[in-house]
């Protein structure tokens, strides 16, 4: 399946705005989190720092997403960019758009996630390679970076 | 030296507020934190709560102390209780009183703490026993709870 | 219950035989163990070597028991020096004392041990005080031993 | 650089010895390390036991070899049984082959290896693609195994 395009409010670690679109060519590890889920503090979003510092030399691309769908006032964008700064984070993060009607943000309903954390990885041709929920292992998803990387771009 | 009483100006997962006062015979470990403090998250603050869990029935009593000195537009109370929910904490949880001047609330200022987490501990005279700053091992707080619990209240 | 003697055939890290009687008045930590059982190494056995350090300077005596029920001619005393070597494990560690029949050595059997690791805390007072069948919960054991320092010698 | 045979004196969780010309065409990951070595036994050993269920219906064949070089007589193959036994490894492992004279074993001398663990990754081709020593990262591994295993074999 063709990744859909991100609709970001805002971002954050980026000088220009980051679309999918420019991204083509290149393998994308898209890591969708929110900032006060457990499970994304404690391994999502360490994994996502680990990737980009693992294969910042490459052609692998990791970008934060902070697609909050509940305590919509305790995560604004205020409160990210303090946890931005805490947790020293360095790879892109986008604030995924509030939907015009729903706690569901506009790339989260586009991807169909379940929750926090999610891990896509997109291939040179921008279609959807891996979709996970929940805890990746880090060998498992090396796996994957290194055979997306393998493949030439279209 | 006699711990100074808390100034708080508002508590979560308690019905009344609480006092040292009114807790003078018990023994009490006082976990000083801030939401978005990394060292916090991964460590002090899920120390505080099996502390909470392991010694529930004995004399001692576990507070959190929300202690914010930076970000404080980003660790409102509003972001605290989505913050409490999240991580499942059952212990009382108090935020510290904003001060008049400056960015150290109040408590945080009469105890003299250096920064988060840190771990206080009052033997059941209402003395101060052991102030720690940053990580602590688990057994060597343990041996501490365990030497203050087996003193005979005044 | 009175805490039986120790039936050690060779010892380690000391440079003469220990034995409980000699110990009395102090707590003693009796961690056993055998070098290729997995809980041990992963937790059981740093878990010990920790509190001889935290301990290092109390009445706290932490003393290590080769208990092999399984496996013996992989765990002789030859294969035992390597490994307390190897670990770097600075406490003193005896040879449970083989029994005349039956697998399970001599110690192992006065203590009912129901396998490893086993932890034993002796009070001052020389009684067991608690016996604890695989992997122990750091903060509790330091509570454990925190309130046995804390008691008068008999 | 090619990758040189290896020379092993006995085979565990195999039924059949194996070479690595038998296994050309397929990506090797070879795990060399000692029972009673620490960061072994902590992370190296583990980890090839995962890599070995993870990429099981894979080309991958991980395959262990236990290259004594200190202790002799603390690590005999009756010793290393137990161990095989009791860690629930499930891997081919074989054991390297003693020397006429020295205390370094025969392939591990060949592939010239500094110590233990050391990670060893061949092609489908049959060279050395990578060699590592200590520990290594779980995503990095993960990576370069993806990449050669997106290789044709020659």
């Amino acid at each position: 399946m063709q990744a859909p395009e991100l609709a970001v409010s805002r971002w954050f670690n980026t000088p220009t705005p980051i679309t999918l679109a420019a991204l083509r060519g290149r393998v994308v590890m898209l890591h969708a989190f929110q900032m006060l889920c457990p499970g994304c503090v404690a391994h999502g979003t360490p994994q996502a720092q680990r990737a980009h510092a693992l294969f910042r030399d490459s052609d692998l691309a990791v970008i934060g997403l902070h697609t909050v769908f509940e305590h919509h006032a305790a995560m604004t964008p205020v409160s990210l960019e303090a946890f931005i700064h805490e947790y020293r984070l360095s790879f892109p993060i986008g604030v995924d758009q509030a939907a015009e009607s729903g706690p569901i943000p506009v790339t989260m309903a586009r991807y169909e996630m379940r929750g926090t954390p999610t891990a896509i990885l997109i291939g040179r041709d921008g279609r959807i390679r891996h979709h996970g929920f929940g805890q990746e292992d880090d060998m498992a998803l090396g796996a994957i970076i290194g055979t997306l990387l393998a493949e030439r771009a279209p």
